[in-house]
């Protein structure tokens, strides 16, 4: 087995491993010390970078058939072709490819197989009025998979020049994207470790690659609020983890909870955290709740903190700003903090519950109806024949004008 | 994107989500929860069963030569042959097919890349001398791998079955293992999720597939005592997550602290828990320690418990089983209990401390020389001019005995 000293000067990650001594307080430390190795990505390599000039482009010979807009699912059919960028610990980044979409050949002893080296993101292109095509806050994902594929000893990369090669790929492809309200072009970009080997150390090749899958709304008939179910016998993420990261790492053992939710007839299940029960996330999203202030009767939009344990989500940071833009100046207060559970319920109990929803790539916003906990429903504030509270339907709009272009904002980049 | 009531509906993991309330305190009912999944395993399934009678064998054309002894790196070079089984929700078990070593052939949308449904085993086959070929607890391999993959949502099988076929491999293969002491054939058992979906869900397929490397000893010139670094700024598991799993998910992550500690000249890191700072676990083997007790001066060799948190090491089993058997009579106390770092730095100072190792499935024993916390060294017992005390060299003799067939006993499996 390599030698973790031999790892240590393993030259693409000579400017992720410092010599300095790292403070020593676990929870309290642990954001300084995701700043440094965020901090030192940039420095990381003499190596080639990635290089968008070098695009080669090789088309399919044979075209797919395009699926009916009614019968697309999440993540089922993807387009003709897909964009593949090798990297070596030797040579960096290789030039990028655009290439028939095709299987991925790999040895059975490739680490992404064996320990999980693998990040990705979840991002969409929108076809606008006058049919320009329109990518959401990409740097916002750029920057994020740089800081996953730092923090399991990946390689990074030049953010700009991935989203210029990924405009590149979706413009090839671009009579995928269905030309309706609510309709995208969800993008995949993945990276996985590739060396062949059974020791534990940093990968010596990577593989980021990008697929493309046409996707409809997420409600097509119009909004339906889920039920949740809290889930405090497992826990999803530690201070000191890596559950602020979008690790593959991070999602396989959330499915068995999910399923205990599900059986139960609850849509998603919604993660407590430590004795204090704090609300973090709900599934795959992140999780605001409006309510109103006991004493003053202010009304508050609330989402936990980015503490190391929630998933930096991109329509999390919008939806805040977005609230934070024209919320305030209604007289909303908007806070990233911790909430208890049991503080959830009792503001149901007591009707200062306004609405709680979900925020993700898929469906933007996702309205909750009831959480049950600890044996009981804690109502989330919609009459009965509502399916999304006002906040929801407003974030929405807002958020869907800004990705098909109706209004023109600096979030939505034009490819 | 499927939804979580049609999840639950799932064929194969029927058995797995039951609708019982569960218990609603997250630490204390971990164990619970986990082992109502284990439990659950065993009758999870009409589907047809893992069947090693149906084996099916292709003789590779392009035998490889044989790489000498002194060149072996581990899990580097892999025999002739692999095991290989598909899976699919619908149709359970398929037949065993031993082939030819080649590459897997996966879609970019397969799970495996992107949520990380995978685990692994790590066992060996040892040449007897008189020929014969021996596994180590493989039932315990076989126990731990469907531990592993109920807990991500991948199927579980028969070990029994599964170690027949894994015999039947290991002798096809047979020339591959070295025939000298501390030589082997280290065996990978592993399983993916090989669904072509980028849905959040269990997979509908799986892989299980095993590959094997031989290698030579950990210590080829003999025993050299490694230095840890304490690390208290990550955290490698935590009470309801998944550290006591061996899931790809647990690795990845672990690379850069290791890092971090090569690049100060450390071997390893040290895993502390909480504010405690409770020893755990050391990069990927279990440690243990060896103490003289302050008031009566009896002798404890101390590991962490099965709290969830630690791996549940095949070697740390047999090292405590080991040390129940033969070292209680000579007045040792075996203690599996939580160990704060810093009462081990207090043994040190007050010169209680006799040794401490590592153990895995790699090296057996791995002796620990020191231990950097709080910016001080804590000695770890050695002399100078040693390099393993006695308790780790009995240990290595004891179960290499047994791994060897020199010594007739249970946990030896001739195949």
């Amino acid at each position: 087995m390599k030698s973790l000293q031999q790892l240590a000067h393993h030259k693409a990650f000579a400017g992720l491993v410092s010599p300095r001594i790292l403070p020593s307080r676990t929870i309290a430390s642990t954001q300084l010390w995701q700043r440094k190795f965020s901090a030192s990505v940039t420095a990381a390599s003499q190596l080639p970078a990635l290089d968008a000039s070098k695009l080669t482009v090789t088309t399919t010979t044979t075209p797919k058939e395009l699926t009916p807009n009614k019968d697309l699912v999440f993540g089922k059919t993807f387009t003709d072709h897909m964009l593949s960028i090798e990297w070596t610990a030797t040579d960096g980044w290789q030039s990028p490819q655009i290439i028939p979409y095709q299987n991925l050949s790999l040895d059975p002893s490739t680490c992404v197989f064996h320990y999980a080296f693998e990040c990705f993101e979840g991002m969409k292109a929108y076809k606008d009025k006058n049919g320009g095509i329109r990518l959401f806050r990409p740097n916002k994902n750029m920057e994020r998979l740089n800081k996953s594929s730092a923090r399991i000893a990946l390689p990074t990369f030049d953010g700009e020049a991935l989203t210029k090669l990924i405009g590149e790929f979706v413009k090839l492809d671009s009579r995928f994207i269905p030309d309706a309200r609510g309709y995208s072009l969800y993008l995949r970009p993945t990276m996985i470790g590739t060396q062949k080997t059974l020791g534990v150390g940093p990968p010596g090749s990577a593989l980021l690659f990008v697929i493309a899958s046409p996707v409809g709304p997420y409600y097509p008939t119009g909004f339906k609020a889920i039920s949740l179910e809290a889930t405090d016998y497992a826990v999803r993420a530690w201070p000191g983890g890596v559950g602020d990261k979008k690790l593959g790492a991070n999602y396989a053992p959330c499915i068995l909870p999910q399923l205990e939710a599900a059986s139960r007839g609850f849509q998603q299940n919604l993660w407590l955290f430590g004795e204090e029960e704090y609300v973090t996330e709900v599934g795959t999203m992140n999780l605001f709740i409006a309510l109103k202030d006991k004493e003053t009767g202010q009304k508050e939009l609330i989402t936990a903190p980015l503490d190391g344990t929630i998933l930096e989500g991109v329509t999390r940071d919008s939806v805040l700003s977005l609230a934070r833009e024209r919320l305030i100046p209604q007289g909303w207060k908007i806070s990233e903090r911790k909430i208890r559970m049991s503080d959830v319920a009792k503001a149901a109990e007591e009707g200062r519950m306004i609405e709680v929803f979900g925020a993700g790539t898929a469906a933007i916003v996702s309205p909750v109806r009831n959480i049950s906990y600890q044996g009981k429903m804690v109502d989330c504030g919609l009459k009965e024949n509502e399916e999304a509270g006002e906040i929801a339907l407003q974030m929405k709009n807002w958020i869907e004008r800004i990705q098909y272009g109706d209004e023109q904002h600096p979030w939505s980049f034009v490819i």
